[in-house]
C-alpha cells in the first residue's frame, strides 16, 4: 500500500526524533560502546603481532605472550593462576589482553603506567618467560626476517627492547572488541537484548556494581578494595596496589577488572578463585555491596554479562621469520 | 604485429611439445611437487583446527597440538626435545605437522599408522598433554559450542575420541605446503632456481641423499638406519622402529624425516642434536653416506633444502567455544 507523501515525511521525522532519543539515552548511559581500532602505524601493529606469537621471546623458547593471553581464548589462559617457566605457578590470575588499552593502568596492582611499559615485564620475570631484555634483543637481532622489518619500521639496523615493547604495544591496541549485542543495544537497537538481559543491567545499576563497572571497558578505570563491605578471604598472597605506593592503605587495592567478554575470561578475581559468572556475581555482590544476589537476580545479571561479548581479534596466524645458524638457541631445561 | 593464423597454430604446438616435454622431466625426477590440499570434509577440517588449538585436550589446560607443533614456526617447537606437562624434557624432537599426511607413518619409529592414529597419542601422553581420552573428551561435551559442531559434523550428540583424533587428523591433511621454488622447477619454470640452488640439487642427487629422499615429501616414505656407515654417537636412549617391531635389526632405524620446509625446522635428527642445515648436511654425509662434504658442497646442497619452503598454511587463528560452568576446570598443578 502506498502511503500519501505526508505520512512518509511525518514517519520519517518521528523516526528521526526517536533516533535522537535514543542518542540521548545512550550519552545518559554510565557505558559507552568499544570503538573499532584505527592503528597509526599498521606496520609496527603487523610487526607487534609477530613478536607476540613469538617464543623465542622467552629463555624455553616456549612461552611467548600469546600462551597465557591466548587471542582464541578471550585473550587469557583461562587458568586460576598462569604458568611460566620450569612449569613455575604464577601468583596471579593472568588478565585479559582484550581492550587493555582502555585501561588505567597495567597488571592487577596498576604497576606499569601503560601497554609498552607491560610488554617488557613479562619476557624479564623469572617466572614467566624468564629471559632478559638483552638477550630477548640478540636473538631478534640474529633473525634476518626480523632486522629486515625492524629496518622498515624504524629505519635502524639496531634493535632495541623499546622498539620491541612498543611494537607488542601496537599490536594489543589493536586488540578491543566493538560490536557486542550491548553495545549495538547502547547504539540504539533495543532489540539487540532480552527483557531478562535488560533487567539484568538494570540490576547491574540499580545494585551498585555499575559503581566500579563503568566506562567503555566496563572497569579497569579505577583501582578499588577487593572486600569493601566483608573482607575477601584470600590464599593468594597477592596485596594489589600496595605492593606499587607501599601505603598501607592500598592494601587489596586491585585495578578493576574490564567486564567485556567476561563469558570468556574465567576464571575470575586476581587469583581465579571464582570459576563461574554465577559464583563471581556472587561473591561480587556480598564482598562489596553487601547484598545477597538471589538466584533469579545473578541469573539476570550474568545474562546481561555475557551481552559483552564483541568481536573477537580476527587476523591470520603469523608466520615467523626464521632463525638464522647465528640465532642463540633456546634454553628450555636446565639452570 | 598481428601474425598469420598459420603461426599461432604451429607456435602453440611447439608450446605443447616444449610443455610436454617440461612435463617429462618432471616425470623424471626422484621428487614431485606438493599437490595443494583438497579437504573431502571442510566441516571437519574446521572443527579439527579448533582442537588443534584448542589446550583444554590437556590436564593443565596449557598444551594444545599447536604448542609442540607450531603453525607459526614450520609446525614444529624448533626446540631439541619438546616440553610436556609439568615442564617434562620430551624424549624425541618434534617432528613438523606439515605434510605429515605423505608419511608412511607417524611417529619416528612409525608406530601410529596415520594422523588419525597419531593425534590420541600426545593427549593421554603422561609427559606430554598428561590427559586421558575420557577425561578430554568429558570436557569437550560439557561446552556447547563443541556439542553443537560435533553434532553438525557427525549427527550425533555423544562426542568420542574416534571422532576427536578424525577431526584433528582431517585438519592436519590440510598442512602441506605447495608452491615451493623448488616445485615451480619441477613444474617447468627453469629461473625459481638459482645455478647453486641446482648445483645443490644435482649434488643432493648424485652423492645419494635421494636414496631415502625423495617423493613428494622428499623423505617421509621409508625407515632407514640412523648411522648406516658410522655409527651415530648419540645420547639420546631412542633406539626407533625396534620399539614397535621388537627386532633387533630394527634398533637405530627412524623414519627418514621429510625435508619439506626444512629451513623452518630445525634442530635436526630424532634428538635435536644437529643445530643447523650445515651440521646436519655434514653428519648425514659421514653417517650414512661415508662421504665428507666440502663447505663448498655442503652450501650448495643447504641452498637446494632451502628452496623446498613451501606455502605455510594460511588461516585466521581460530576462536574456541568458552567452557561452560560444568566444563571439569583444568589442574595444571599438583599431583
Amino acid at each position: 500500500m502506498k502511503k500519501p507523501l505526508a505520512t512518509v515525511v511525518i514517519s520519517s521525522f518521528i523516526f528521526a526524533a526517536l533516533s535522537g532519543l535514543s542518542i540521548a539515552a545512550e550519552n545518559k548511559e554510565p557505558i559507552e560502546p568499544i570503538k573499532a581500532a584505527k592503528p597509526a602505524n599498521p606496520a609496527l601493529a603487523e610487526l607487534g603481532k609477530k613478536l607476540y606469537f613469538d617464543p623465542r621471546l622467552s629463555k624455553s623458547g616456549f612461552i611467548s605472550c600469546n600462551s597465557c593471553h591466548n587471542l582464541s581464548m578471550g585473550g587469557t589462559d583461562n587458568i586460576k593462576t598462569s604458568i611460566g617457566h620450569n612449569w613455575t605457578q604464577g601468583p596471579i590470575n593472568a588478565p585479559t589482553v582484550l581492550n587493555s588499552s582502555l585501561n588505567l593502568a597495567q597488571f592487577w596492582d596498576g604497576r606499569a603506567a601503560d601497554l609498552k611499559a607491560q610488554a617488557g615485564g613479562p619476557i624479564a620475570n623469572p617466572g614467566e618467560m624468564a629471559f632478559t631484555h638483552e638477550l630477548a634483543v640478540d636473538v631478534l637481532q640474529s633473525i634476518p626476517g626480523y632486522v629486515a622489518e625492524f629496518r622498515k619500521t624504524f629505519g635502524k639496523e639496531k634493535i632495541s627492547i623499546e622498539e620491541v615493547t612498543l611494537a607488542i604495544a601496537a599490536f594489543e591496541e589493536t586488540l578491543v572488541t566493538p560490536n557486542s549485542r550491548f553495545d549495538k543495544w547502547l547504539k540504539g537497537d533495543k532489540k539487540a537484548l532480552t527483557t531478562t538481559e535488560l533487567a539484568g543491567y538494570n540490576l547491574f545499576k540499580s545494585s551498585g556494581c555499575i559503581a566500579c563497572h563503568n566506562g567503555p571497558a566496563v572497569g579497569g578505570n579505577s583501582f578499588q578494595k577487593m572486600g569493601l563491605v566483608e573482607p575477601y578471604k584470600a590464599n593468594s598472597p597477592a596485596e594489589g596496589r600496595s605492593a606499587v605506593t607501599g601505603k598501607d592503605s592500598d592494601r587489596f587495592n586491585f585495578k578493576v577488572p574490564t567486564l567485556r567478554n567476561v563469558e570468556l575470561t574465567y576464571p575470575y578475581f586476581h587469583d581465579g578463585e571464582a570459576a563461574t559468572l554465577t559464583d563471581a556475581v556472587d561473591t561480587m555482590g556480598r564482598l562489596q555491596l553487601g547484598k545477597k544476589f538471589t538466584a533469579d537476580e545473578n541469573a539476570k545479571i550474568v545474562a546481561f554479562l555475557k551481552t559483552l561479548t564483541g568481536d573477537q581479534p580476527s587476523f591470520k596466524l603469523p608466520q615467523l621469520p626464521p632463525s638464522s645458524d647465528k640465532t642463540p638457541r633456546p634454553q628450555p631445561f636446565g639452570k
